[in-house]
């Protein structure tokens, strides 16, 4: 990690853990749970709206409010993906996961809640003219056409007869993770009423560099620092970027493809450096 | 039913189908789930949405998109409240929950993505200029401090030492069901940018009487008629407004309440009567 995009990085957690608090008083064991989901992740999509917002000159009151949205909707997408009707995972983020916190009931609620809460951030005042494209977007980036149907995929896939090609994985990833990605790095420009192609390519490419490296954590990551079970695709016969490119091939497209996120931004010149840095980061990480 | 009511209601059920198919074409897997949580209700919230909105001569095209977004709040909310790990509920609107139709994890995702889908609709550029407080109503409406808020109270309800009293049991109800029935009523007015008190008023009154007469139906119904499994609430010696009040007095409570709501309506005259038929039939339903 380069020291610019470390500080950029753990500024944002600070700024987005403190508005956080301010928005989600821990008023009742369901506020608790929301918070529980919210904390301990590395908010590198909160970052990413903070960080498209800066370049776009928005004001950071609305970027937060985006910036914590998003990161709701992540949360509760893990909440609800550990339940063990799902992928049953017992630990995140180095903690318990909320059903083996509380139980199942209060995992339901609370993901259902932080789902509507990223909706009711973002139709607050604070996010200015723009907010309505912004929930807009979420809404088709988060639902039945975007990141719910990559869980379906997901599920059915480990069903099928015959593990994913490299199209069928690269589109449930797009669906599956991508989107809110995507979304996250698009949103200082739809704030701002800007054009945001720069960004979403930047962000395609990120996304699935992203992704990459989670299947390459997988196999090289060791589940104390990931803070996840790892292995469990591997062991599960599961088609993975790995399994597919092998290895060194997989590590060689993420390289490429953390290029290509670079290369989006020359628009923006120096002043997205930092966002470059965190192509580099993403392909690096080890949790 | 008196015969204006039954003809508005059936219209609004026809309307909100139609828009419906529009909007959600039956694509895979997860959109079919989708459409099968929708289908067979009463759709008495999206009805409030149309009549609340011909009052104040709100498109319907506007109306149609909230009207349907309701409806999937609602659907939601139902699918997950059946799952094992809530209700455990086998029937619901006369037919198997989701979850025993599919399972668990689409039962889990098609409710995530029916939540989704509500705020994409809300969203759209029909709902026309006050589509903004719209949503932040709907997000406070549906969220931790509303319909969630009041499933967490009634989860904790089951495991409490002693029954709740009439006041807990009336803040459960409003949050529970109270909230969006609330949003349905004053959704016209709010599309219109006018002022939704005394459609408010109106659908305080008529939600505590459609609790109230769903606890009589739970006593009194029939499950097949229904549509749902009868007497689990008393046989689970949960408190209810019947077990508070007696069997009669929370029929003549319904009574006092549903003249309250009509009361409410007097603003608008005689444009009201199918919102006061409304109110007559809430307490009158046998399923």
């Amino acid at each position: 990690m380069t020291a610019g995009f470390a500080a950029a990085l753990s500024q944002a957690q600070a700024k987005i853990s403190t508005h956080m608090d301010m928005r989600l008083p821990q008023a009742d064991l369901l506020h608790e749970a929301m918070a529980y989901a919210l904390r301990g992740g590395k908010m590198l999509r909160g970052f990413l709206v903070l960080e498209s917002a800066r370049l776009h000159d928005v004001p950071e009151a609305a970027a937060l409010e985006a910036a914590l949205a998003i990161e709701c909707i992540h949360a509760y997408s893990l909440v609800h993906d550990d339940l063990p009707s799902m992928d049953d995972d017992d630990l995140r983020r180095g903690q318990p996961t909320l059903h083996r916190k509380w139980d199942e009931a209060t995992a339901v609620l609370a993901g259902d809640s932080l789902q509507t809460f990223a909706f009711e951030l973002l139709a607050r005042d604070e996010v200015g003219p723009h907010a309505l494209p912004l929930i807009r977007a979420l809404a088709q980036a988060a639902g039945k056409d975007g990141m719910v149907s990559g869980q379906m995929l997901d599920i059915a896939a480990e069903s099928a007869a015959t593990p994913l090609t490299l199209d069928q994985i690269t589109t449930l990833q797009a669906r599956k993770t991508g989107c809110l990605i995507e979304w996250s790095a698009c949103a200082g420009a739809r704030l701002a009423g800007a054009n945001p192609e720069p960004l979403r390519h930047y962000a395609q490419a990120l996304g699935l560099a992203f992704q990459i490296a989670d299947d390459i954590l997988d196999i090289e990551g060791d589940a104390a620092t990931v803070g996840k079970a790892v292995r469990k695709d591997a062991d599960a016969g599961k088609a993975t970027f790995v399994s597919l490119l092998g290895l060194e091939g997989a590590k060689s497209r993420a390289q490429e493809l953390a290029q290509l996120a670079s290369t989006a931004l020359t628009p923006y010149g120096a002043a997205g450096e930092t966002l470059k840095d965190a192509a580099r980061f993403v392909i690096s990480r080890d949790s």
